[in-house]
């Protein structure tokens, strides 16, 4: 199973968000080519400003490995982590992670500059399916705004 | 009540932690003089490396207000913040944060330097308590490298 075709899974989780006029942002996290936890942004749902897309699929990862770490897993995210989620990442020791579309608003490096919040190991690409991404993310706050 | 009494509460909730063998950091959100969040630090018995105190404070906070957002509440914390509750901090917009002891190595200031994560109207302030803090949060460490 492909790159590609877990970030589909993160952008399915995203839609799950737009219908339920939530910020469309969803993540899937991987062990073993099997997704191991999955979340959407339930920020409004939830009146819980922490209820991010990563955190939801960190969690669920956790709870269903009964572990605290995820240094063989990957997380998919279809946008740039906030500065909290990053540091989640950061905590979990995460090996991997691939996110679709920067944001400049409130991306992590908003506040961290050039200096990596991750862990040492953990590694990180992006830009997969980010036109997707932020297709949806504009689109959402376009229809809001009229 | 003064900042005194509610710090006190939150080296209560550090206590906790420290009872049940887990890292001693608590934490409260208060609003009117009134505790509407408490959490202490349960990252090893939920296996969850995001279960921290503050993180816990916050959503017990969000969940008795119904709302995501924290502008007329303070939060005391008995360590300065990581960079992902910092993070948690800022989304909330809480109006008032004080910690307790710095954390050289966790604290959010790691990641974020001299710039502020916050939100523009959270004013911070720190150093209640903090020799109590530390103490506890040292010889928890202590005692684990026996």
């Amino acid at each position: 199973m492909s790159d590609e075709y877990f970030m589909q899974q993160a952008l399915k989780e995203a839609k799950k968000a737009q219908e339920k006029r939530e910020v469309p942002i969803g993540a899937v996290v991987v062990m073993n080519e099997q997704i191991i936890g999955r979340g959407y942004n339930q920020v409004e749902m939830l009146n819980d400003c922490t209820a991010h897309a990563e955190m939801i699929a960190l969690t669920a990862a956790f709870n269903y490995l009964g572990s605290k770490y995820l240094m063989d897993a990957t997380l998919y995210v279809t946008l740039e982590p906030c500065f909290m989620c990053a540091g989640a990442l950061y905590w979990s020791k995460i090996g991997r992670i691939v996110y679709g579309a920067e944001d400049e608003k409130n991306g992590y490096r908003r506040v961290a500059g050039e200096r990596s919040p991750f862990h040492p190991k953990t590694k990180l690409e992006s830009g997969l399916y980010g036109e997707e991404s932020l297709k949806m993310v504009k689109e959402f706050f376009a229809a809001r705004r009229k």
